[in-house]
């Protein structure tokens, strides 16, 4: 190895034969420990039953897609643009340039044209997994993430939208989030672009006429919650400076255009009829308007057919979603409870999964338009949201740990660890040096471990073992005064043969 | 987007407008759907729950780390070198290169050097996921795969190498592997070095003298399945030709050297015990060899002990592994039941895992030696198994298709499909364009749809609904003359209200 590479970026000239490769994660990603993994996973086994009982089928992508599929990103000469990790497979003139996914979406839409003719139709699939964004980390900003999506394929029907509601607040439910406690909003940018067509900024005979107006229009009021009515409305107009002194761009409509704007995003009412009447008074004779008001319609009819009324899922023209891609229904889901930000100010805790439909992914490689809707789950937010609630990273039990005391009689007691395993207890033989007994102790502390197993030479010669209760143990140690501890031995001796009997007992009682 | 970029590898020149991205996967990698996708989830929860059971901990590091911390592979002027993929975090001079991991045990030491203040001594950790390879891709090779590791960290008695021998036993008996079809071969790399010094080839007060000898002896010893004994011989010799013409450098070992190093490979005996007494003769003298002997010894005992007899453990001098890492004990899980390779020939399956003990790899980090064994399982090879034995990929039961007759009644097809859900049965409602009905038999065969139910004007104004039991009208259609099929109805009409209950009779006679 050519140490002459090594820690060139700290800057410091150490002397050759000291320099060693840092140990440090990447700047922006993160290692997970322990029950961070456990509670993700199981988070993602509890969603994805119900995303199969939906009838969905998983698919798992590579990590790896050539640019050019992920078509969002290009690269320019040297290296990619800003955005993805990316790199050219080899030094040959024309040859691929290789990303990582920045969502399991793209990789869809490829996967949808690359097997359209074995695939079923509609294709409904789940997926789940790490995706990766080339931006600046950030305070709980992290360039690895995950993302758990469910998408239907080649249904024009908003059915299929509906659809997609509804297993997403039951799968927020099997995640843990109770109801109540999540609302599912539900808006459709047809109705956005029927606003856009009755405030002059959308000619339904020459659609590309003020699309950048449009996009702005699109993003301001997906910032709503964080810009306020004024933001938005400055955004609108000429454009706002922000909190940095940069000045944004506005859509630059004028005032009666941009009323007629924010009365849509103002026109979620009580119930849904009554914003749905709202709705179309706003679209008034615009064609596009009318049909994604029959749309939004259509959906709230199916989900309240199914039970699913205005406590679960909503009807609101405030939700747009950012994304340029969407073409009809939208939707998000946000959790509704409070939580403390950073500075003790309590606020909503906010959206965890959003989507809609996007009818032109898979045409960018086929020629052909398939409807498509699907939702993607933010992981890591929603596992944020279970852990605010107290329920993340729950089954942290450590092993029952037997302690070494000769380290000749290293057979027996792996042996006793065997009878505990076989018997569904988890449990380990301490393999560090067991020279000093305190070490072994500290460790099972550390391991968070219920009981530690202790047989020195006396007890061997009697067949017994003495059990630790390491829970009561740190109780008693915690309350030592209480009258209660009282009479309760944290530590027992029984005969060796009821090693697995004892051990069930004090796991029993230490609940 | 710009099209000017797309398609430029093509090599064709399309007319502008037609030019779309290529729907392709990377060029070695693959998409994995449905079963192939729950196959492998329910093989690592099988091991990973064995895993846990043992007192491992689940550590998930990110997919990306620096060259640096990966450290076997370093970047040249332009680009990392081959075997990695890997590229340069920004244009800053000496901005960190970033590469994807190529096996789960680097991060591991990363981690084990980051953490080394708050992670338990020892550190047992298991982890799986995508590794990745930037090598040429073959059939049945591919560029991202799985692995599935244990290791435990700073335990330097070879109860630990004992302890992952076991596991392993029990992990792949979980995954569906019977006891008798597999067996696991354990080794000492230090008896090697013995019998190398006995050989001349290794100088204990110099051990640098004779590396590259050894290393050809250990790679040539590695082969000995695909090169036989001819083939080893050459290697320690003068060198070989293979195959393809290329001359591949022996180790120049005298007929003298070379007889010792052979009889090392041979020295598997009917039993344990008559095994260690033949590598107690083999290495003679050496103090190196006679520690490899002893450990090797202390295994077989704490694994007799623990009842692993050599119907799953056996020493076997034969394995050596070809990693230059190793230092001690080295073990491989083999598969022992023959396959029909891709020209039809019998074979033996073959290793599906393989690890032993590194006592350097943490090393590189602190500068203190860290002792760490752990084993790492091929994922996608133990599947490979699993369904050459016929048991991968089993649960790809379909969902029961609720069929659309009357598409303004879909909110009643959907009350139906969430009443079935509801009773934690798969169901979907037909999405597609529903005028051909045809159409929707035929996707709910796609499906592997155990039943369809149906319910047009008729059955409505009736309150009935028609299930279609397609498992049993598939096995009627191949024997349509078979009598015993007489008298089954294939379809059934219930009143709507006995929807779930009528389902899941049928569900349970379908098998």
């Amino acid at each position: 190895m050519s140490d002459e590479n090594l820690g060139a970026k700290s800057g410091q000239k150490k002397p050759k034969a000291e320099r060693r490769p840092r140990a440090e994660t990447p700047r922006g990603f993160r290692d997970y420990f322990g029950a961070e993994v456990t509670a993700r996973r199981d988070m993602l086994a509890a969603i994805t039953a119900v995303y199969h009982r939906y009838g969905f089928d998983p698919l798992e992508t590579s990590a790896v897609e050539t640019v050019e599929a992920l078509g969002k990103f290009l690269p320019d000469v040297d290296r990619p643009n800003e955005g993805v990790f990316g790199w050219q497979e080899n030094e040959a003139e024309g040859a691929d340039w290789l990303a990582l996914r920045y969502d399991l979406t793209a990789p869809l839409a490829r996967v949808a044209a690359q097997y359209r003719n074995d695939l079923p139709t509609p294709y409904r699939r789940y997926a789940f997994g790490p995706v990766w964004r080339n931006e600046k980390p950030g305070p709980g900003r992290f360039r690895q993430f995950y993302q758990c999506d469910a998408d239907t394929i080649g249904a024009a029907s908003v059915a299929a939208d509906a659809e997609i509601c509804a297993m997403l607040a039951d799968a927020l439910e099997a995640a843990g989030i109770d109801r109540g406690d999540y609302v599912i909003k539900v808006n459709n940018r047809k109705v956005l672009n029927g606003v856009m067509e009755v405030a002059g900024v959308l000619d339904s005979f020459d659609p590309d006429k003020h699309a950048e107006e449009r996009g702005i229009v699109l993003r301001a009021i997906d910032k709503f919650d964080r810009l306020g009515t004024e933001g938005v409305r400055a955004l609108l107009g000429a454009g706002r400076k922000d909190e940095s002194g940069d000045f944004a761009k506005g859509a630059g409509l004028s005032e009666a255009q941009a009323d007629v704007v924010m009365g849509f995003t103002a026109a979620r009412r009580e119930t849904g009829p009554a914003t749905l009447a709202r709705l179309r008074e706003l679209v008034g004779h615009s064609a596009i308007g009318t049909e994604g008001v029959n749309e939004l319609s259509e959906i709230a009819a199916l989900l309240a057919a199914q039970g699913y009324g205005p406590d679960r899922i909503i009807l609101d023209p405030g939700v747009v979603r950012g994304l340029g891609y969407y073409t009809g229904p939208v939707y998000e889901a946000e959790l509704t409870f409070e939580i403390l930000d950073e500075k003790g100010r309590k606020r909503q805790f906010g959206s965890v999964a959003g989507g809609g439909r996007y009818d032109d992914l898979v045409k960018r490689f086929t020629g052909q338009a398939v409807p498509a809707t699907g939702v993607s789950i933010g992981v890591d937010r929603l596992l944020a949201a279970l852990t605010a609630k107290g329920r993340g990273a729950v089954d942290s039990a450590g092993p029952v740990v037997v302690t070494v005391m000769d380290r000749e009689r290293m057979a027996d007691y792996m042996a006793m660890v065997g009878e505990l395993r076989s018997a569904g207890i988890r449990a380990e033989v301490y393999l560090g040096n067991p020279k000093q007994f305190g070490n072994q102790l500290k460790y099972a502390d550390k391991r968070a471990s219920p009981i530690a197993v202790i047989q020195g030479g006396d007890e061997a010669a009697k067949g017994t073992i003495v059990l630790k209760d390491l829970i009561l143990g740190a109780q008693i140690a915690q309350n030592a005064t209480l009258e209660e501890w009282k009479g309760r031995p944290a530590q027992v001796e029984v005969p060796r043969t009821d090693l697995v009997a004892a051990v069930q007992k004090m796991l029993g009682g230490g609940k």
